[in-house]
C-alpha cells in the first residue's frame, strides 16, 4: 500500500492557470528581441526616427562619460546633474513653459502628477481613454475618481459641476496612446478653467510631432494658461530616450520636489537618457520640419488603411478580433512591415486593433512599399 | 469708493500655502546639482564606486552606439533588445536565480511584481519600513494590506495566521534602505514557508554588497527558495545605472510579462543604462572582493559614529531633529564631507537621521579623514 498523498500546493502554482488561460484566450504576450534585419518598422514610438540619429547617440555618449552610468541617488540627495537642468530648460523651452522637472520615466511622472497635487478631498476626472500610468496615478492618489466619457467635455462638465470637493484635477491625454485621436483640449479648458479646476494633459504622443515645431497640443493650439494647465510627458517617444516630466509653474515644480513619492524615493534619471534626450531636443530646435514630415507619413498610411488622419503620429485599425489582429501582423511581417496589435487588456474599449505609427524618417520608396502592404492587407 | 474686491483663487493657489507650511517646519527640499568639487560622498547609493568606472562608462556608451538612445517602444511591441536578455542572464547568474526581468526603475519593478502577483484575494503582509515603492505597489494592487511591525517575524506569522485569503505575500527589504538594517530572511522564510505564502525580498541595497561576490542577503544565506521567493531589485545603486529588474520562476516573469502594467505600458529600459550595468556587473564578477570592500568601510564608519556595523553599506544615526540633522550635513560639508539627512515623511518613524553610505572605492586616507570629521560631528 502506498501512503496518502498529500497535494503540496505552493505559492506559486496558480501561474500556470493562469498561463494556460491566457494561452486559450490567444491573449499570450512574449518578448522577442528586435532584430535590425531591414524590416519598415511602423510599431515603435521613436516618431521622429532619431534613436540613431548621431547626436543624439553622440548626446548619449558625452553625458555617459562626463557623468557615469547613472546619477547615483535621489535627485534630493546627491543625484541632481547639472545634465538635468540643461535638459529641464529644454524642455520648458520647446513648450513655452515656465519650469519643468524631469523624472525617470513618463510612469513616474504621471505617478507624481497625480499623487502630488491632489488629496482626499479632491475629485480626479479621468478620460475613459487615459492612458494606464494615468488611472494608476489616480488610483494611487488619495483621490474620488470619477471617469468622464472618451473625449466627452459635457460629460467632464457634469462631473465637475455635481462636485463639491474642494479641488478638481481634470486628467486626459492630448493625442491618445491606442486610437491616436485628439483631446478636445480647448472646450476642455474652458469648461475647467470655469469650473476653477485643474486640467493635467499627458502630450506623451504629442510632442515632437503636434505644432510647428513639434510643441505640442495645448501650446500649438495656445492653451498654455499655466494657472489651470499642468503637462505631462516622456523622453522616450520623439525624444528617443528615456525619461519622464512635468512641465508647469515653479510651484506645481516645488511641490512634486518635495511631496511626490515617485520622484522623491527613486534615483535621478541616468546621464546618458538626459543626454539623447537634449540631443533629439537640439536636433528639432534645428530641423523643425520633422514634425511636420510625421504628419504628412501619418496621412498616407492612415489613408492606405481606410482610416482618418491621425492627429499625431499614432494610427488604429479596428480588428475583429486578436487572433485576427495578431495574423495580420504577421502578414505585414511576411512584406517586411512591421506593425502593432493592441489586444486586450491594452485596449480601452476591448477590441483589438492594429496600431500603427508614422516615422519621420521614413522614405518615400519606404511609405509606398508600406501603403501597398497595408492596403492589401486591410482589404482582405 | 473702491469696487468690492473680489478673491480670484486658481486650482494652484494652494501650493504656496503648502510651501510656506513645509519652510515653517523645517522641511523644504531642494535640487542642488551636485559638482564634482573634490568631496568626499557618503551619500550616493554608488556602493561600489562604480559609475565612473572605465568598464560601466564604456558599456554605456557601446550600448548607445549599438542601439541608439532609447529602446522605441514597450518590450512588447519592439522594445526588446538583445542587450536587455543579456543584462537578465547576468542578474540571474549573480544570485543564482531561475529567470530575471529588467524594468525601467525599481521603483517599476517593485509596483509591477506587487501589482501581477496578487488579486482581490491575496493578503499583503508589508513590513513597517518597507520602501515608499513597495508601499505604493501594495496600495496600487487589489489586494488587502497588513503592515507587520519591523522585523517582528512573531507579528508576520500572526497576521498570515489570521487571514483566510486564498494567497499571502510577505514583503520585505532584505537591507532596509533608510536604517540599513538586515531582516531576518531565514526566520522569515520559515514562516512564509510553513504558512504556503511567498515572500517578496527587495534587495536593492543589498546586491553588490552583501556576500562573498555580492549576491545579496538571500543567495548568500542559501535561502533562495525560488518556490517561494520573488527577488527585486535596482540597477541603480551597485550597478551604477538606471533600471530595476525582478528575479524568480520562469512563470513569475510570464505572469510579469504578460499582466504587469508598470511593464507593459512603459518604454524598455534605455540600452545605455543596460550596457552600464552590464559593466557594473562584469566588474564585480571579476572583482569580487568589492563587496567586501565596502562592508569593511561600513564598520570603519560605523564606528565613527557610534553606531552598530551595517549589514550592508547603509548606516543611519539618529539626531533630534531636521534642523540639527540639516545642520550636521553643512558641518560635514564644511570638512570635504558630504552626508545624506532623512527627515520625515522619509523616515519610517518620523525620527530626523543622519544617512551615510559605505563605499568600495573609498582609499583608507579617505576613509580615516571621514572618520575623524565624524567623530568630532557626533561627539557635539
Amino acid at each position: 500500500m502506498f501512503g496518502r498523498i498529500v497535494p503540496v500546493t505552493g505559492p506559486l502554482d496558480w501561474l500556470a492557470d493562469a498561463a494556460a488561460s491566457r494561452e486559450q484566450a490567444g491573449l499570450t504576450r512574449e518578448l522577442r528581441p528586435v532584430s535590425d534585419d531591414g524590416v519598415l518598422d511602423l510599431a515603435g514610438n521613436d516618431y521622429l526616427g532619431l534613436r540613431q540619429h548621431p547626436a543624439v547617440v553622440a548626446g548619449a555618449v558625452a553625458a555617459a562619460q562626463a557623468y557615469g552610468g547613472g546619477a547615483g541617488a535621489s535627485r534630493l540627495v546627491t543625484g541632481t546633474l547639472d545634465i538635468h537642468g540643461e535638459l529641464e530648460a529644454a524642455l520648458a523651452r520647446l513648450v513655452g513653459g515656465p519650469a519643468a522637472l524631469v523624472l525617470s520615466t513618463g510612469y513616474a511622472a504621471n505617478l507624481a502628477v497625480l499623487g502630488a497635487l491632489t488629496d482626499r478631498s479632491t475629485l480626479i476626472v479621468s478620460d475613459a481613454h487615459a492612458h494606464a500610468s494615468l488611472i494608476d496615478g489616480a488610483r494611487l492618489s488619495r483621490a474620488e475618481v470619477a471617469v468622464a466619457r472618451h473625449n466627452d467635455v459635457a460629460h467632464v462638465a457634469e462631473l465637475l459641476r455635481g462636485s463639491r470637493h474642494d479641488r478638481r484635477v481634470v486628467v486626459v491625454e492630448s493625442v491618445y496612446s491606442v486610437l491616436g485621436d485628439l483631446a478636445p483640449l480647448e472646450e476642455l479648458l474652458d469648461v475647467v478653467t470655469a469650473a476653477g479646476a485643474l486640467l493635467v494633459v499627458d502630450e506623451a504622443h504629442a510632442l515632437g510631432v503636434v505644432g510647428n515645431v513639434g510643441e505640442g497640443a495645448l501650446a500649438s493650439a495656445g492653451l498654455t494658461d499655466w494657472e489651470h494647465v499642468v503637462i505631462t510627458g516622456t523622453l522616450s517617444k520623439s525624444f528617443a530616450a528615456q525619461g519622464g516630466f512635468v512641465i508647469g509653474l515653479p510651484s506645481v515644480v516645488d511641490q512634486l520636489v518635495n511631496t511626490a513619492r515617485p520622484f522623491i524615493y527613486d534615483t535621478g534619471l541616468a546621464p546618458a537618457a538626459a543626454g539623447a534626450a537634449l540631443g533629439a531636443l537640439t536636433v528639432l530646435h534645428d530641423d523643425p520640419g520633422l514634425a511636420k514630415r510625421v504628419r504628412s507619413a501619418g496621412r498616407m498610411l492612415s489613408s492606405a488603411c481606410g482610416v482618418a488622419a491621425p492627429a499625431g503620429a499614432v494610427m488604429s485599425v479596428p480588428m475583429p478580433g486578436p487572433r485576427e489582429a495578431l495574423a495580420a501582423v504577421e502578414a505585414a511581417r511576411s512584406h517586411g512591415i512591421r506593425i502593432g496589435a493592441f489586444r486586450p487588456p491594452s485596449t480601452p474599449d476591448g477590441i483589438s486593433r492594429l496600431r500603427l505609427t508614422a516615422h519621420a524618417h521614413h522614405t518615400d520608396d519606404e511609405l509606398a512599399r508600406a501603403c501597398a502592404v497595408l492596403r492589401e492587407l486591410v482589404s482582405r
